[in-house]
């Protein structure tokens, strides 16, 4: 039988960095909201699977209004964030039912393969926790002070999301303190004792956090309903 | 008075990561190949510059047959590349006249800004070595054997072109024997004990070497167009 799997999507973006009124995970992509992608995208996956939205509260009204319009009407649990990422996926952990596996994706990656899933879970499955990552394609430099030096792009990696963990694992892990140190979900695990394996992502899995990426989004949109 | 300037584009690309037979420089791109949109924009910069185009040999003539059929004009020395990239620029470090600085950049990289390109320059001739560099927007993590850890990702950066050098350096970092860490000019430079400064690069600066991004460049293409 395949894990009982539950989604977390995180969408706290206050839009600051797109130099726009509109929140990241609500600007137009194709034919609507970057986020009804992205629910859409795990419910194609597994229809079967929960799935746990994180929004500011005072977004609430603006989105099922937005749904209405878009007459999107996937089923999903909606949870107030906190006031920090840690303390939103922590809301979202605890609206969490009984399941095997927990996912944790930003909102804003609407492009996340089922390959990339598939794969984060079956590796959580067996090994705890697991993240997708991509290699550095340029030529990589470390700064230290007014020095700077290449280092061995083979040996890096970036990070994307779902980071997928074995439920009781990652609920016990944030029943921690926070620290500011905690940019991923990976780090909180790590941080509590859990080890983390890398599997592939999928390089279309891009974060929107920039005209540059949205522009890139839409191409990519443009592309799969080109196929 | 501004510095002369020698800009060496490289196109060694033999475009087997592509999939297709075709080379990457000669991928077409909007209306032309991305070879003629990368040596438009540095004579679009400063229509006095040289340039100098280092493609393998035996693709001078499908070059010249696409120049002929895109009535492509621009003023360039054609220059055959070696048996490495590191062989390709000395051939075209051999090719550069008398001038102040020499800009080498790959030929796949069609949307350097102006404002890269001066940066690159002005901090060149100061201090003899410059090369755009962009932050790392996601998490970044280093592999070490069966682990993996998380790494300041603010320390480090994603190099590009053009590498810009004041000519007598360049000239005599390349009279040193090839090694296989040179993955940039940048490295050869150091390697022959030149320190290398860090400037502001741009997002869309990109190096075309996969379908993706081909996606991209095409959505960044049009994007230009609109504007």
């Amino acid at each position: 039988m395949a894990p009982s799997l539950t989604t977390i999507i995180v969408a706290g973006g206050r839009g600051l960095r797109m130099g726009k009124e509109i929140p990241k995970q609500f600007l137009s992509l194709g034919n609507r909201p970057v986020l009804m992608h992205t629910i859409d995208r795990f419910l194609s996956y597994d229809p079967d699977m929960s799935v746990v939205l994180v929004l500011p509260e005072d977004q609430f009204d603006y989105w099922k209004e937005l749904c209405r319009h878009y007459r999107f009407q996937a089923s999903y649990q909606l949870v107030a964030g906190g006031a920090s990422r840690f303390q939103s996926v922590k809301n979202g952990l605890n609206a969490v039912g009984d399941c095997d596996l927990v996912a944790i994706h930003d909102g804003v990656r609407p492009f996340v393969s089922f390959g990339t899933i598939e794969r984060c879970c079956n590796v959580a499955m067996k090994k705890g926790a697991a993240i997708p990552v991509i290699e550095v394609v340029e030529t990589l430099r470390k700064i230290d002070h007014e020095k700077n030096e290449i280092k061995p792009r083979e040996e890096y990696r970036l990070v994307q999301t779902p980071q997928v963990f074995q439920t009781s694992i990652i609920q016990k892990a944030y029943e921690e303190a926070e620290q500011i140190s905690f940019t991923d979900d990976a780090a909180v695990a790590e941080a509590a004792g859990y080890e983390i394996t890398l599997v592939e992502g999928n390089r279309e899995n891009i974060k929107i956090t920039s005209p540059f990426d949205l522009l890139i989004a839409n191409a990519l949109v443009k592309h799969e309903d080109d196929l």
